[in-house]
């Protein structure tokens, strides 16, 4: 139930911290690209069997360092359904490598659709009898917009296989403040959308402190960083935007507790192309990862409390 | 460039209705099912391989009376990868059978994530050189929660490959009102993002007189459409709830303009589920369908002025 396992995880490894796998073809090595154009030609297939090996040569090389990944799934159904077998793929990988999945999919429905959503991400689907994992992801991450019938359905699926959702709260790309910033009497949309976060998690509490209910806080809006960390004491926080989108070490410190807990932070492009920036061999990217999550993992805990369970 | 396609569609056949293609298994007549599993077991591919046979006959019966049809993408994922090819493949045939597509995604994420939903859905994907078509539907319903920053990518594909977007604005669930009708100053949040609509669509006009950003407005809330209408002159509506969620053809009709235009009515279970509900022999289904649909047409325009392209 919850994030626990997460929390476990990250408390083990010392590690808030999270790599979205969200691979355009431009970050594959070439010579990972041609092999499989060679053999499969310039096709979905192709671009998908390259982006998987690439997927697994980084979690090969993170796995004992990083607690989870984040595959994004936009950038696989960009290949069609080629792609979203290569997300399918990347999943499988990871958990069999003892990484805790967050898929990111920002789904949202209502109810009875949300219900087909859950079951594919989080829970199992029953075909005439056999009940089959579609996605099997540990969590998902959702729109709110349609309220409380939109997210009842995660939360059954969170309590029956012990699964986790983020609720998107305050995004971290610069025109989030159009909607999210404006207010509803005295509180932003944003911070109501929190508040609703809280709630539902309530009935989804943790051991550890935290609900299967987490937000989403962009690492660029510090300041909404440290407002939400205070006003939602169970909500368990996945902040994007470190890195390329320049959000710190620093203000992300803004989202943890006194114990070091309570968020994860992600970097996507730094990690997946720490070989183009360093201008290394292309054939160490996945070294050249390693040595971006390690730096990463530094240069954040640098700002934080010693990470414990607490008393 | 915007929805003047499916404008033109709905004139030619005189009907302004969409079906939802939201397969559960539980609606696909045995016979398919079993003639499947037989074949390729109680497996996802025997999931997907049914459902397809089940949406292909549905799409012979109503191509020639039904301009357009809306496949849900949760309940393909919830059958893996192979429930995802069933999605493209369902695409594929109804664009066969000169039918419009909307992809129901309700995709959303910031600029750079909603440019690979964007490519993805509506988009060609470029594999070292090749320009492929991944889903390749006409249009994809959206969520503006993010702001204006994710919805420029899609208003790119929207020009490029004349195609288009519905974003969310009152949804058709109870429990809607929770974020959506809260006040914001004088305006309900939903007004604001209707507004977002039509300030977003004011760079992509068609030529009769509707933008390519279109709104997702409830069947189950006539007020709300009648009020919507009269604020958003160039915003075409996609309006669920009709039928099984209990919005009558009487307040459907709010949605449209004085020439009869200016939305589109979805039905799902009630046309995937008319031969149930009909009690009919279930290798009947597809007839089933069409009768359903002939139905729903009466019944919609029944309310509505002749339907025209105006002056």
């Amino acid at each position: 139930m919850s994030f626990d396992r997460l929390i476990e995880k990250i408390v083990k490894l010392q590690n808030p911290t999270v790599v979205g796998l969200d691979p355009k073809l431009d970050y594959v090595p070439s010579y990972i690209k041609e092999k499989k154009f060679k053999k499969y030609g310039k096709t979905f297939k192709g671009a998908a069997k390259a982006i998987l090996e690439f997927n697994k040569g980084i979690i090969d090389e993170i796995c004992d360092i990083v607690p989870a990944i984040k595959p994004q799934a936009a950038y696989y159904e960009m290949y069609g359904w080629e792609g979203v077998k290569t997300l399918c793929k990347t999943i499988d990988y990871a958990k069999s490598k003892g990484m805790y999945v967050i898929t990111d999919g920002k789904r949202n429905d209502i109810g009875a659709t949300m219900e087909a959503y859950a079951t594919a991400h989080l829970g199992l689907t029953d075909v005439d009898g056999e009940m089959l994992e579609a996605f099997g992801a540990d969590a998902l991450t959702v729109n709110g917009y349609l309220g409380t019938d939109g997210i009842a359905p995660l939360l059954e699926q969170c309590r029956a296989h012990d699964k986790g959702i983020f609720v998107l709260v305050k995004t971290s790309n610069k025109s989030s403040g159009e909607l999210q910033d404006k207010l509803l009497g005295d509180k932003e949309v944003y911070a109501v959308m929190g508040d609703m976060c809280e709630k539902w998690g309530s009935e989804a509490m943790g051991k550890l402190g935290y609900s299967s209910v987490g937000a989403v806080v962009g690492a660029t809006y510090p300041q909404q960083l440290e407002q939400m960390r205070a006003a939602l004491p169970n909500t368990f926080f996945l902040v994007p935007g470190y890195g390329a989108q320049g959000g710190g070490a620093e203000g992300v410190a803004k989202a943890f507790d006194k114990n070091g807990l309570g968020a994860i932070v992600n970097s996507s492009r730094a990690v997946m192309c720490a070989y183009q920036k360093e201008g290394c061999d292309e054939r160490d990217f996945a070294k050249a990862a390693r040595r971006e999550v390690i730096r990463m993992k530094e240069d954040i805990i640098s700002y934080l409390p010693k990470i414990s369970l607490g008393e």
